[in-house]
């Protein structure tokens, strides 16, 4: 794999995000999974240990969005990306900022590590962790962090 | 990249999540930080949102051994790997089970993604990403899942 070569899988992923991150702040579902693969392994914040499905992480980003108004924003910061042929990964801290039906603002910083491969020509996300860390002491989770 | 090769390299990842599996046993923080790269970023579980250096993650490591005595128990379950050239990625669940000074025994089921490369011929972990995932409604941690 050449460098112009890993270069240019470096834009196509980074188009991935990007379109993703449009996605994302749409609320709407359908458009969002339309990112990630069929066979997604997906660790989220919130919810069971693991989604091993693109139809059971749909089910669950669609609960998620009925509690959201558009815009979600997403704000990528500290994005890491390797290219290597078809595979890719990346981690970034990622500024989470919503606003409930009832109108209220909230926003955090989260962590998110992504892997992506390209199959037929396309990349999607084929696996997916979000985390906030939590003190150890009270069990509580750290929605305050700043980087 | 032909799968003969990618089969070669995945072995070599494989051994280095065992070495690094047996030196969590033993609770010595040099011994497990060898399996790190110095640029490794890393998102523990606990503390800031992440560790930037193989240094301020290792005075991390140390500090949580400080509460442990050995063996520290990782049990990796449903590890998922893609190799590609120098490039591996990873994830699983891991059933961690330690044992406090005062002899009290604390067992819970994590996610781990981890990231690895393989520069001047040796293996290394470039990124690690450990997490639980929390309830929305109370903002603590959920210690008791089970996959």
């Amino acid at each position: 794999m050449t460098e112009t070569a890993n270069s240019t899988q470096e834009q196509e992923v980074r188009k991935l995000i990007d379109s993703w991150l449009q996605a994302v702040a749409t609320c709407d579902t359908d458009r969002i999974m339309s990112h990630y693969a069929q066979d997604v392994c997906a660790f989220d914040a919130i919810g069971p240990l693991r989604f091993d499905s693109a139809e059971s992480y749909g089910r669950h980003w669609a609960q998620c969005m009925e509690h959201c108004q558009p815009p979600m924003e997403f704000v990528l910061s500290e994005l890491q990306l390797t290219v290597s042929g078809d595979l890719a990964c990346g981690h970034f801290l990622n500024r989470c900022k919503g606003t409930d039906k009832e109108g209220n603002e909230h926003a955090m910083w989260m962590r998110g590590t992504a892997h992506y491969r390209k199959r037929d020509g396309q990349w999607k996300i084929v696996h997916e962790h979000f985390s906030a860390p939590f003190d150890p002491m009270s069990g509580k989770t750290c929605f305050d962090l700043k980087p």
